[in-house]
């Protein structure tokens, strides 16, 4: 058998990654770009890169890419409020006259939680969640081995779950969505709700006291450095993460939990109070196995990995 | 082809429905009897019901069991709290030495929306979501055309999805589950706080001044009296169930959510404002086609039937 080689992009909102791969899911060459704004610009930017990893492998059998919002089962952006001019984008359409190869479009994390899945932290596992804690709150599925898609390929939007009715907005129009209250920003904002509060002066000393320039390093750092008051804001934060995390196994019963995001450099000191949380919040605690909560192996390149993946011919 | 029937039972706490059902899904005799307490007389009664309605046939091609909890893939009940002493009961392990056909046992719930889904207003439908508004709240889940297991058996439990973090205590030992707003039992306890305000002094009324007495049919009763303070409390009960829902969409992406139980006598009086605020909840609704909201059409036969259904010989 001839050796086989697929191409996932991962579209981020301000930068691109993509990656040659072979049917192993080994990565052998890679390509970043911005993230252009307009429709057009970002289908010429993904050809363009198609068009510079085929020329080292000579001929590929399949293009995936990964995108940040919701996309339909042919291959439509539907709603992508972190790309500019992009909603109700015709990707595979738009891109037919130039790739040739079969092309599949799928959200940026399904994409990663499949790499996890065929070729991370979760290989063997069959129900996984991956949660993506950044500026927003990003989570692919995976449910009895399978990408569930949903009725419209929507499925996996965990992160506007809402949890704290008549909380704060979101993004999104309405109130008191999971990543509202569990994002890096989230974890910002209850920073701040506790300096409104008049405490955490030396968290807020640490920003020359404007709490409009915290950011979720500086409560990291304080915590490091035994700070009580950025302790106990990472203990709400991991509380508020771990109650999302409960609705989601309460739903679905994953057997794995997999984060990733920029927090996650921080490991245990933000990992163990969502571990903590988790194994009380969940529903029939003593009746099922815990629940592993464990840090995503993939890193920056798992959602185009899982687009490579996702694009080898069956 | 020879005909090919298979028994179906619904496993409920205080009583148990066995039918014998066709390959077309025609049920031709059904067998009630009360659920007796205790694992061993629990398994007695099952294979009695068995026996008589495989005299009726002559033979059949296998058992389907729905029961009321979490039910592992091997047939085992893992935590029944609407059953005596039936925690950790090996039910197929159980009932073999009695019934030689294979035997299937899975969650109430699953049976009744995998019924809606071969046999009833799902038909046609392959992203479905079941939900039974009773003394709690059961949901059955269908993802993809299939019903999804998770890794224990245990996934579709959505009336314990937590979403009023500090609301009331759950019969599940957490705070602000769905089903603490949102089933018949959540309806009469959003009355009762009305009533508490010294607001519905005539609901109050119809029930001899007593909040303790007060049932979900006075407060539908007074409401299609045109009483205002009924409709509000039923406008308010629909929201929470529409958020619910909302938060299920949001993950799981349906075309269609079928509603069940006692309440549904009421028709659109309880259905409308369900309606009317899960259209407004649910995530990009503007980018999405509408999902509907339908009564169940099987009624209380559902959970059996899909027993039956799933016990049919691949």
């Amino acid at each position: 058998m001839s050796e086989s080689y697929t191409i996932g992009l991962d579209v981020g909102g301000t930068k691109s990654l993509g990656l040659l791969v072979d049917r192993h899911g080994e990565v052998l060459a890679e390509s970043r770009v911005p993230t252009p704004q307009g429709s057009q610009e970002l289908l010429d930017t993904i050809a363009d890169v198609v068009d510079e990893l085929r020329a080292l492998s000579g001929r590929i059998d399949g293009v995936g890419a990964g995108m940040p919002g919701l996309v339909t089962p042919d291959g439509r952006l539907r709603y992508a409020p972190n790309l500019v001019d992009a909603d109700e984008l015709d990707v595979v359409g738009g891109l037919r006259h130039r790739i040739p190869e079969p092309i599949l479009v799928d959200n940026d994390a399904n994409c990663a939680v499949w790499a996890e899945h065929t070729a991370g932290v979760a290989v063997g596992h069959d129900d996984v969640l991956l949660i993506t804690l950044g500026t927003g709150i990003g989570t692919g599925l995976v449910v009895d081995g399978r990408l569930p898609r949903g009725a419209n390929g929507f499925a996996g939007e965990l992160g506007h779950i809402i949890i704290d009715p008549g909380g704060l907005r979101c993004g999104c129009g309405r109130h008191g969505c999971f990543e509202t209250v569990a994002s890096a920003s989230g974890l910002v904002e209850l920073a701040r709700r506790t300096i409104a509060e008049g405490k955490a002066r030396s968290l807020l000393g640490s920003v020359g006291g404007d709490a409009q320039m915290l950011k979720g390093e500086h409560i990291t750092r304080a915590a490091r450095q035994g700070d009580a008051d950025a302790l106990e804001i990472l203990e709400e934060y991991g509380r508020w993460v771990a109650l999302g995390l409960a609705n989601y196994a309460t739903i679905l019963d994953p057997e794995l939990v997999v984060v990733a995001g920029g927090l996650l450099v921080e490991g245990d000191l933000v990992l163990a109070p969502i571990r903590r949380h988790f194994g009380q919040l969940v529903m029939a605690a003593d009746h099922r196995p815990p629940i592993e909560v464990v840090p995503a192996a993939l890193g920056e390149r798992a959602g185009a990995l899982g687009a490579a993946l996702l694009a080898r011919p069956g």
